[in-house]
């Protein structure tokens, strides 16, 4: 089984974080076709970055079908381009901060995320509410910046550790859900240092994937997801059209 | 990995229908313990059947943790006892009905959950409303008995494809999830005959408690599912005390 | 009338307290059938111990209805198996929850329950939920074990009374709910005290049930609480078939 | 016990109905004090009716406090004027609405209200919404005005049985709520024709007032229900300033 | 074109303060009609004065369509008597509370509205609940009578930004909103001094009066919005009757 | 005054028809500025399409804001971009679902929006929710293209009329609002034929813009539409660093 895991933004360091993540839980019969993204912001920090790693998530996606990919993780916690993504694809495309909602709401009843920055908040809110799960979740940023997670001398990790402190002692958190790509290689010792599950979103995505494939299951193609119809584009995007990507 | 599935109705045959899509599904390296309950009603239909399947799955549960698994399912999709069972057990423990939504939600944006008996329906929809998925589910009743599934005279299998023809042509649904581990077996021939994902919650819980297992989460012992105090029970439900169970 | 005051329990003191409590606002023509259930917990703390008192609540309401209760009330602020026992029995059955809920919806807009223990503290938001009154009620745990309530040498009723004054102070609560049948003789003295309407599930249950048997309403047979269909029950519990309990 | 019983449209012909349902369900030892308003529409039917209902109203519960009333109940399906008569007086005040809705939640899960016409049907949407009830209660409108209930050659009876007819068939209603006070002597030869618990708001009013006053309670003071602030009045409503009224 | 704005109290001197803040932003072809009810409580602080405010306001009303009035302003943050007038009057009516939540919806996601008395903040929550913004408003009261807003002696305007103070630093509120008719010519010192937008509604509604006005929309006449029903109206509201007003 | 209003298809002749519509309604002393995407897809239909519109729509935003204008608006009804606009911008943005919405929430109770295709009513109905307005407003989908509603040949305009008087006849719609910017110019004849409030949402944007900045008000930068954080983009989207843009 082979299952491409994108990082939509452009930082390659940031890429082998995830894919470390994903394969450490991989079945061994699965291959993680880790990719970076070509186009847009070195980190995803709000609505406008968000919208500008479009294009390049895109193109991943269809490369990553053609080439031969069963599934397909989407590894920023905004969850972003997941709608168009599925949309194009015919293979089953997933959302890190999706699946890491249905994964842990088997296995504990109050939740809260940690996230990178305040801007990050009301995003990940929304996505809380379009999965259902407001009233189960409390969002919680610890205002660091996305990439300051690989800088061995920020205190981005000390801020990350107070905020699930604060998350157990005043959220009745019974579990932590780690709101960043960039914190996967975390969530073992996070676990550890407070004694409660915390779930990186991109090994529940892998898992998630391969649960899909193994069931046969895609995406339905009726309603919101069907195909895109083939149309012209135009400009600097005319290679996007559906026919040609 | 040993998984164990658990049968709450006290029908032999309806579980190893069970077993069999558990195994169809499961990793190669995980074993299926699928179990029939020893007391209560011989299906389970609606809540009064409901309310006495429990003491016969949560002896079945603590047995399954007992000898060695390492998550089980609970294969009535009206995930019934859910709740007590994630509170007894350390190991994480599903519900077929929370587990095909929690697939599903990956794949499809409106879904119909075709189930047995109307009695059934206003259960189900709780849990699709407990489930965060209100506005996105419906929940239809093909109004035929659980063992009739079992029965080749019966005209069960058509009723229950009457109402997921309905379900494709006035619900806008995307997908389909069937609501009965009765029904475990029909996925896939129905999948086919209708051209949408069909969903079995039996094989939809067996990929979810691998995923769990691997990813090493267990259900979060504060608040709600905190292990139970011990303390005396009374009467022919003394062996079910904490400590004795 | 005869109304049926059911303790799931099977601590038979707490049956007195409750006992106390519903004949104290009874009307002078009704009589209380206090019952204690005869197997299970001693106490509920929590899904576990509510799950195991099934049987024995189930066979009160059968015996109740035989006897001719017109009425039956289950004393468990968790409203225990109260779908079951609907489902079961052709009286109305009450829960002291929602009777609670129902009663003080009347009198105030913003409510505090406040309940024993932390473990109680979800299933009874989830019952807040169901009775559509999130957003108006919030519920408090004062951390005292159900059986401390009858000990005097327990801190059990000071700790009750510092969540009482957080409430009124904190929440901008206007009423409160007691949030456990074994504070059934406590409402009147804390009422007086805080000078706030204080509601007590068991008397207002009981006046519920009376208003319901002289408006000669009951459970309606249609949908999810049609009579149980009969059935073979297996093994120990061979005796709860439909038509045998 | 006295309880007041106010029509809120200036009809004393409806008053008879009404006070003739209140006192078949009241208590031996209550006495039932049906009153007209002296002042406004002759019938409710929408938003500015009720808004000119409200003085006259407002009148007659301090009237009704000052003789000794106990309890009072609006015998107007659109709970018209409900929270400004909480805070004016300091008995307990019910709608026919909310009460019949209450007793309701006790025995079914779908219930269909039909009221009268079409320009009521949102605002009694509005109060199902209130009273927490969305996606349980569905309303119908028979498309007949109110005082038609009361002529003998109209055919209101039969659109409002039409309308029954269609919710049991139609909207899985286990039970049906009668919406308009003009329809208070209807209940029970409804509910004997469609074999379903039909229920009147007025009768299940004066039980819930019953139980109110047995139990002590009476509007909470803090906060929305506070007692007004005494301040002139100006102009032809110079007379309602609390202090006066 | 000519727009009413109706303060629907007695105080003269506040609709003075309010007719500024409609003439500030009206366009220069706008004239204001600024009037004061002639009858009723001299401020609305609780639902009690506001059920006494509508014959007043419901009399200007039909006032201002008859002397050519294109739309009309209810100056009250209840946004008092709003449904029936939409029932009166053909031409468009508009609340100060929608008017503001309309407007601070397309500048903000997370919005403190702060008004005047403690028991004015539940009908407000009832407000933002209806016009669809739970979850994105929280309301808080600075505990000042309304009339203290023109008294200059009074500590009214520094309570007020006290709770402004508050909502930016505990809310994460990103704007704010006046939530008294009272506050109208406070926004532009509030919104300088604190570096946040603050709106106010009289100024918001005057123009989205002139949007519907100059676009050709008024209120939809079929459902609950119907002119009403001629009927006789009784007593000392005779002159209301929907044909005499 | 200038108002940008943006198309973000690249279709030059629906531009025509978004500005006719556009300055229709303006203020005599606004400008309108229509502008069309240079980069992208000929019609938005569904998220693939969405997706793609997004850079293009960023620049004309950025364009626009540096040419002068002091508000804008995106003329596609899917508010395609609407948060990564406000995020860049520091002029008040506003999509043209959001301003029909706002608009029509004044007039009427319940609204149908009738929009192109299929695939375009569930991303409708997620802003349905987001505005608040789940329960008031039905979205239906006539099946057409959105480019031939620019084609005298096609039955477009009948379809669509087939569908409005549907939801007149089945929904119990008030009002109607025009689910695409390139049914402006149809707004006033659909309003005649129907006897109905049509709201077409680019007419209703322009206003509520021009309103926003008479007031003075603009997008709040706190929270999530702060601006955006300075950092190097990649490939062919370096030009859309936030400095570069």
């Amino acid at each position: 089984m082979k299952i491409a895991v994108i990082n939509p933004n452009t930082t390659a360091s940031m890429t082998a974080t995830i894919a470390d993540a994903a394969r450490r839980v991989a079945n061994s019969g699965t291959e993680i076709l880790a990719v970076t993204s070509s186009m847009g912001p070195v980190s995803i920090e709000g609505y406008y970055d968000e919208a500008l790693a479009l294009p390049g998530l895109l193109l991943e996606i269809a490369r990553a079908e053609r080439s031969g990919a069963e599934a397909a993780v989407i590894a920023c916690f905004d969850d972003t381009g997941l709608d168009a993504a599925r949309a194009l694809a015919t293979i089953p495309v997933l959302g890190i901060c999706e699946a890491a909602l249905a994964t842990v709401s088997f296995i504990a009843q109050r939740i809260t995320i940690v996230t990178t920055m305040e801007r990050s908040r009301l995003p990940i809110e929304h996505l809380v509410h379009r999965y259902g799960m407001v009233g189960r979740v409390k969002v919680r940023a610890a205002d660091i910046p996305v990439l300051s997670l690989e800088d061995p001398h920020s205190d981005a990790r000390d801020r990350l550790r107070g905020e699930i402190a604060a998350a157990l002692r005043d959220d009745r958190a019974e579990a932590i859900v780690l709101g960043c790509a960039g914190m996967a290689d975390l969530s073992h010792a996070l676990s550890t240092e407070f004694g409660v599950p915390v779930i990186d979103g991109v090994a529940a995505a892998v898992k998630q994937a391969e649960g899909l494939v193994t069931l046969g299951l895609s995406t339905a193609k009726r309603g919101a997801y069907a195909t895109p119809v083939n149309k012209p584009y135009m400009g600097e995007l005319q290679g996007f059209a559906p026919a040609q990507i």
